[in-house]
């Protein structure tokens, strides 16, 4: 997505050879043209998948799938990080290992909002290890619904996340790939 | 604003006199074009208050945020309920105590995205004893930038939080306004 890759160029911040920084549009500071943007590609590449709900977590999933969900005319679901009081036993939940962060979390989803009937879209807004997608998707395996497919904002594509993905079967659909961050230059795949 | 009186009638459930739970539209689950609609409000009533930015919190501000950011061309800056890795010294903080959580946490906006030139729209999903809001008047106050202006979707008008802002001097523009959750019955003021 040419509008995206032109952003990550523009207002990117490559802090390691591992870290993009895209705090100012993505995922601090948001820009709703370009999550717009988004939404309509993931809403384009999904328009005829029969889906029901989009999936994500918090909390910079919410802002492109809410304007995919807006499109596609279906509702949006945010797994949570942590349980909340208001959740009791009536959710299903995963743990998600976060590299960035280093810790473990759970997260989860009301059962309230995701059945067996449903066939849903996953977006995140970042495809590194694939750990936030695995717990995802499990949540969606859990609910007996069906991942029509993974929707990610920004790969990276020398971390083993999207490959595993696919080598398991999963449709995985980036809308911009990056092939590296080496000498603090973004390249492309 | 009466598409979401009739959604928080409709699907809003009454937990106790105190709770109103709209997981189902709000905040796990995410209606897009109730967001939309919501959004379309809070740019009706701020179009000429010349906003250059909205701020909101994670993770249910977002959506709302988002979507009025989109109509008014601007940027959302959520403040993040935790420090991450990624934010260094370079950000302004506020202690924020969750009632419901009955917690405390640590808000934070980095300093890249709000500055003593803007002017700036609170926006968050519930208004209760005012302490999220009073957190975002903190960090945008640190700022040296202007609230022109609070936009909440539904306030609990039975507490505090609302009254206290007013008499503060603060616009506050609540789309739904809750005077009793009593006998489990939702009413409006």
């Amino acid at each position: 997505m040419k509008a995206l890759q032109d952003k990550i160029i523009k207002d990117g911040k490559v802090l390691s050879a591992e870290v993009l920084k895209v705090d100012s549009f993505l995922n601090h500071q948001i820009d709703p043209e370009l999550m717009q943007q988004i939404g309509q590609e993931f809403a384009d590449l999904y328009k005829d998948a029969g889906l029901t709900k989009i999936v994500t977590i918090e909390s910079s999933g919410i802002a492109p799938a809410v304007m995919a969900g807006l499109i596609l005319g279906i509702p949006v679901v945010f797994a949570r990080k942590r349980k909340s009081v208001t959740l009791t036993d009536n959710f299903y939940s995963a743990e998600v290992y976060s590299f960035t962060k280093q810790v473990s979390s759970d997260i989860s989803v009301s059962k309230d909002f995701l059945n067996k009937d449903d066939v849903v879209l996953i977006i995140d807004d970042f495809l590194a290890n694939g750990e936030a997608a695995k717990g995802l998707l499990s949540i969606v395996e859990q609910a007996g619904a069906t991942t029509s497919g993974i929707g990610i904002v920004i790969e990276k594509g020398f971390q083993p996340g999207g490959q595993a993905l696919r080598d398991q079967g999963h449709r995985v659909d980036s809308l911009a790939i990056i092939s590296s961050l080496e000498n603090g230059k973004v390249q492309f795949a």
